[in-house]
């Protein structure tokens, strides 16, 4: 209600575009929730003799392990995404499909983390897991440069240091990517050690978290009972 | 509040029907979000050698951007029936059987995309999307006409020239998808190019688009925060 | 606002559970979605020259002709579910555990759907068919009796004929499923007739929906804009 | 509104965190739609002589109880988390990370249980399905614990009992658990019993909802209508 001054240069621009953001989360919540579970899908009970269960079983670790780190990476994206539209509350016919075009980039994810689960040492599936994630995250970055700069449809919590903190978040991990891709020529486990990283940066806590929480934390509080 | 008069006729005549389409939003978004990612789950992993591997995917182009286009067209029906409900704000249990079908049409698209990915140069593939399409676009209309026109279901913001212009917008690409069916008998290229065509139509700017926004974004803008 | 006396004798009693029921909604949603997605993925495209695939596809319609049955039916509970949970507003555990009596019913029947079109003339498909059909409608005149008259889970609309016409209509094809078993011993044409003359029957007007419009069309419709 | 002092030591603290927690239901309840109908996807429509069908069916008898089983204990998960974010209003990124993880641990329960129903007389499915248990119960038990006293997220109706009787209901089960691992080095069918056990614990009516019911329900019904 009393509205901040300082460093909020963009609050001044009229917001454009349609409230109402609930079909675009419903979808992308649908989409990632189809996503994460058929991911397990992947893991088939082995069709073995009895007595060989339990030996099957100890081999089938590795898969199990990369569907732990491929739930865990697209539940990442989730959390970006859905930190996002806190927000981002008006869209436009663009957004829609800009949110769409990072859908898509989510949906296709299975098929890299497929093939580099399949053929473990091998260059190609490292640069198709490597352009999968810059692709993911260059787009859900489009949709925040043009909610937050290019049109105006965020809320008034946004200033430029929350966005300049947003594209940092998002693009970080980009240099990862790239350095993954670089190295797949020299070395296929320190390229997939690359991946690792750019996972357990997001894990760490941020400054975009603290600084969102400062922000919003008070106000939302009062709001909230 | 102060309520247009020029041009609106239809508002003069009272609503009908149940408010809340929540829940057939939300079995909408459900269907389309399980069309979306079950179309990449036709890009198997490939089984072969791991020195076969690069060759492997290098064939795989034509599936990727099938996948691509596929995923476009299913998008933009979402958009159109999400952008479309942003005026419907009534339903009867007719309007909940007209979405069935619309939602029938699309849950059984990835069967004749299927079918031209696997039989590219045939004529029937070509016969059954375009029909598909047809079916589609027709269901989705039909809930147009019967919510804007043959029921008062829509919001105050739905004149005469918006009911024209949704009409148009849909109606418009079936003469590419009719074209591909006369086309299909000469040259089955030719006649696929009309599906580009009719999507590349959608993704264009529109009247539509502008009349929407220039109805609509100052007041919601309003409403905004 | 102006509360109807005459025949409420339900409303006299104060209402129990906890109002919120968005997630069972949601959950249903995505049950149905799903459920009605998954019916298409069983018509694969098929795998011939391409000088067969005409005489292939010719071959397919009972299966298409299954698929547009299948999906009515199952289009058809959703309808009833999402219109009677119009009416209840509030819940507790039991309700929870009924409307996922109900989910499991509808989730299964994918199951005896596949096995009478595979098994056309058998008469073990049509028992178990008409089983899911009978528990399926069971299980929702479940919820109802429990939503609407054990316990008081209802808005102030729902009054003593409208419990009774939600009952008879839930109930009435329960007739039809019966018979088609009996008919089973005689002749399995016959049997099936009776599953297509319980689906017509709930695509008639009934009672029960004029009931409902008079009652609430002109509250709602006020509440509209 | 009137705030009820006796015993709500909790409730002093400041709420922490941003409110909205309706992303994070409906990713949820995407995935316990797709795991819940998934598997029935198990049940394949049998392919045999059509005068061996009647066999063939009621040889699938222990298939339809797995399921059923697998229905009901995935369905209770259901319940246990829709019932604990009945109080808990508010989130932050630990909050959506834990609740990502008690996802996993649904999302890949159908493996364990795949496994147990094609070996049933071996050891490692009982402790494959028991460690799933306990895995799933003690992360709803952390989302509890985090949202309830590590951080104060929940709402006014929250009090020290009904944080206890919460953990009591979800850790009451684990003894069970553990129980079928240690059981299962002597005889694998009492193994299996004890997780029947596990399950209709929860069927009965507890201490909880009764507590729940006596706090909540005559201020939710006055808010009902």
């Amino acid at each position: 209600m009393a509205q901040p001054q300082s460093g909020r240069t963009i609050v001044s621009r009229p917001p454009v575009g349609i409230t109402g953001n609930e079909r675009m989360a419903a979808l992308s919540d649908g989409i990632f929730a189809i996503v994460l579970t058929l991911l397990v899908l992947e893991i088939r009970v082995p069709e073995v003799a009895p007595e060989e269960l339990s030996h099957a079983l100890s081999e089938m670790w590795p898969k199990a392990i990369g569907y732990a780190i491929s739930f865990v990476v697209i539940g990442l994206y989730w959390v970006l995404q859905h930190n996002m539209f806190q927000y981002i509350k008006r869209h436009d016919r663009t957004l829609l499909w800009l949110n769409l075009l990072f859908l898509m980039c989510v949906a296709s994810m299975p098929f890299p983390s497929g093939l580099i689960v399949r053929y473990a040492n091998e260059q190609a599936p490292v640069i198709f897991l490597a352009v999968s994630f810059i692709a993911t995250g260059l787009s859900l970055d489009l949709i925040w440069w043009y909610a937050s700069t290019y049109r105006h449809m965020v809320d008034e919590r946004v200033d430029k240091t929350l966005i300049g903190l947003v594209h940092q978040r998002l693009l970080i991990s980009l240099i990862f990517h790239f350095a993954a891709i670089g190295l797949s020529f020299v070395n296929v486990s320190f390229a997939k050690l690359m991946f690792i990283l750019a996972v357990g940066l997001y894990l760490l806590p941020s400054r975009l978290s603290a600084y969102h929480h400062q922000e919003s934390g008070p106000k939302q509080a009062t709001r909230g009972e």
